[in-house]
């Protein structure tokens, strides 16, 4: 074992040293949940317009060896799918929360394992344990610079994604430890993206390309390339050129007996996580007085201040941007009693009711909320007054989906992309992932019926 | 035009509506020269292991719309290519220096605007405006925000690298100003590279990466791919997330008048350049005493704090690592007279003579020595003493290499990879590139005569 000090170097062995059969049964359970959820998002985000321009742009250069777009009739190289599969599980910002840093953790690892096991003819198993290493080292490695790094500005979904992608293909390319250390030095060196990006194509690119350059790591250092030693903890390096804490004991403590997947936790609105609460709220609030729109004086959120920092746009003109206003959200939820991909359409966005309704939105912050929770207090014209106060969102480690609400969630977005059938088909294969000994018809299975005669 | 602040739109105008014709023509000179000493650069490290790595790594994913990459027979897609002539031109550290930032700037640049010429079959006019522009705006965005941005362990050629080769490559494409816009803005999330790679092939890989992000940028903006609108100066965004200042003037002011290409210099020896005084003066100490290793009790420097905060190895153990120790050089510049790639091999990194002579280096740092000046004091077992002052090194701005300097470095270097009469033939070609109707027929001239009948 390395010092206690050589961080790149010990976490590089961990990986290249961990068994899948050491890894408990309940542990792997979460892996195969953040699996379901990530092939559920890479579906239903694959017909967004992001990812038509992502394609355009990029296919021209892609290799001839393809494997298969999650959700899509086009096939590119390993490398350019990753990316793809990473900007699709991402758009419409569904995917996965892992609360203690906001990574949304399976989308830069599990975009870049499937396609590399495709790739390399892989089984279910390898791809189910390259996540789960993913996932843990990305997570430790947000964990170490949470909350200074973000605060910063960093999309740490995208800055630690390509650790996580790094080691997971490492994984799979079974590295010794010497190029599992170089691997994660090159993640290091590319760990980048900006928050300022949120509510463009941009914000997806991010896990997309975590995936494609943690996996071009991966394969560069396999030749032999070489890199630094200490990429996280060098005078040099990531953690202290990105962050200014760096508490190392995050990543190497307890590694390999408590695990960052059993704290990942599943999105049940289309939208930035801090909005869930509100969205949770209104949602019950529609269900119980469908108070119309024209009545509503006004809508008052009392939340965490993390709610106007990270979604404060007033005005967004796309669906993509309302996924980022907690005006619009709150006005849909209230309005229409949906939180899912279709409340952040550019047509919801733009809607003269919605538009008018988000107005009527008012939004005091406190830290003495917490992330997860919210009061709302909904004026009517009349003279009303209703509260609703949220103390754990659905979808918080408090209130987590269950299996049943990951199906219906799967489902619902799947459907509008590949058919109902289809989905159903592609859901039961998911739950199953360690039973296949090619992951690639997995992958495969997820490609839309009508148009998989036509591909390539 | 862009109100004041809109720093990225303001620029991303500027380059749109550039006319080659209005650039000045000694600013066209010094483009021509950064190309010329660029090209030598990219053609010399092309036999270099890091380039064999990169090859092996990479080509599995390599699109079938190949072009040449400078100096090697085997050909890749344009992205990857660019990867690759970025790598290659500045593996031996060997290529330019804007002083005022130590950004390498023709790198990034030169190498997918070559790439990206030869695909869309432009011309040598169009690669030299795409030059210059991109170097404009890499060294602008490198000026509003060195030294703090460096100093903080951002390897700066990286982190702004990928900026110019957005815009050089999205002129080369047409973009529009929106879509320039985009482009820069994909460049900022984009933007990475640590220090904490010298030594490594990682850190060759930082000026080739910028070039492919970078051109990966500008393919996905022309597509459509949206972006924010404010990557540099947004409050999440390049500058203020990368820096602790942000001088929006140095970006906008005085843009079109002054250039910064005309502030390039190119380096006479292949290393960091803050080492540079130290072997020029050791140069001439050679030449003009001759003494022998086994003679010297003692090398004194006084330098400035640069250079044991950047190159301070004590015992490397490659080349690659060499160039980044003072000790190395200095002992090498002394007993062999040499400073070109020859003397930053694995073989001289590791011989016994050099190895026991730089043990006897000893380096005083002072910031009040200037970055280019130098006082060397050798002791001799005989009890001399001999002194050496340089004011100002030779490559710096005020020794500046001549033209025929740079074809002196052209040949040495280009000939120990595709021979002499090869080398003469391409350089004369490099100086006339703005003749060229297909700038492609510089490239292709960079093959490997022997290997181009075996290339694919």
């Amino acid at each position: 074992m390395a010092r206690r000090q050589d961080v790149t170097r010990a976490l590089a062995e961990w990986v290249v040293d961990s068994k899948f059969d050491d890894i408990p049964d309940n542990v792997r359970a979460q892996g195969v949940r953040s699996f379901v959820n990530w092939l559920g998002c890479a579906v239903g985000g694959a017909s967004h317009e992001t990812a038509d321009r992502a394609i355009e742009g990029v296919a021209p250069f892609s290799g001839s060896q393809k494997v298969t777009v999650v959700g899509r009739a086009e096939r590119l190289d390993a490398l350019h799918a990753a990316l793809l599969n990473g900007i699709t599980s991402h758009v419409l910002d569904y995917d996965d929360t892992h609360l203690k840093t906001i990574i949304h953790p399976a989308g830069p690892v599990a975009s870049a394992a499937l396609t590399v096991a495709e790739l390399k003819g892989l089984s279910g198993r390898d791809v189910l344990h390259a996540l789960l290493l993913g996932i843990e080292v990305e997570c430790r490695i947000g964990n170490s610079v949470y909350p200074d790094h973000y605060d910063r500005g960093w999309h740490i979904t995208g800055t630690t994604g390509v650790f996580g992608a790094a080691a997971a293909v490492g994984k799979l390319l079974g590295l010794d430890a010497q190029r599992m250390t170089w691997a994660l030095s090159l993640a290091a060196t590319q760990s980048s993206n900006l928050r300022e990006m949120f509510g463009t194509m941009t914000k997806s690119f991010h896990p997309g390309r975590a995936a494609q350059n943690g996996a071009t790591a991966a394969f560069l250092a396999q030749a032999g390339f070489d890199s630094a030693e200490a990429g996280i903890e060098g005078r040099r390096g990531f953690a202290h050129v990105l962050s200014t804490k760096q508490d190392y004991g995050e990543i190497l403590d307890t590694l390999g007996t408590e695990w960052e997947a059993g704290l990942n936790s599943y999105k049940p609105f289309a939208c930035g996580i801090v909005i869930h609460p509100a969205i949770d709220g209104c949602i019950q609030l529609h269900k119980e007085h469908a108070i119309p729109a024209a009545e509503v004086e006004s809508i008052e959120l009392k939340a965490h201040p993390f709610v106007l920092e990270l979604t404060g746009k007033t005005d967004p003109k796309t669906g993509l941007e309302s996924k980022f206003s907690i005006f619009h959200a709150t006005a849909c939820a209230l309005e229409r009693g949906d939180g899912s991909p279709t409340a952040f359409t550019d047509e919801a966005a733009t809607n003269p009711v919605l538009v008018d309704l988000r107005r009527r939105v008012k939004v005091e912050t406190s830290p003495s909320v917490r992330e997860d929770e919210v009061t709302i207090t909904v004026r009517t014209k009349d003279g009303r007054t209703i509260e609703k106060y949220i103390e754990h969102a659905i979808g918080s480690l408090h209130r987590p989906l269950s299996n049943a609400d990951l199906d219906r969630k799967f489902l619902h977005q799947s459907a509008l992309v590949i058919g109902e059938a289809q989905s159903a088909e592609l859901l039961d294969m998911a739950w199953k992932v360690e039973d296949f000994r090619h992951a690639a018809d997995i992958a495969k299975a997820s490609v839309p019926a009508r148009q998989k005669a036509e591909a390539v």
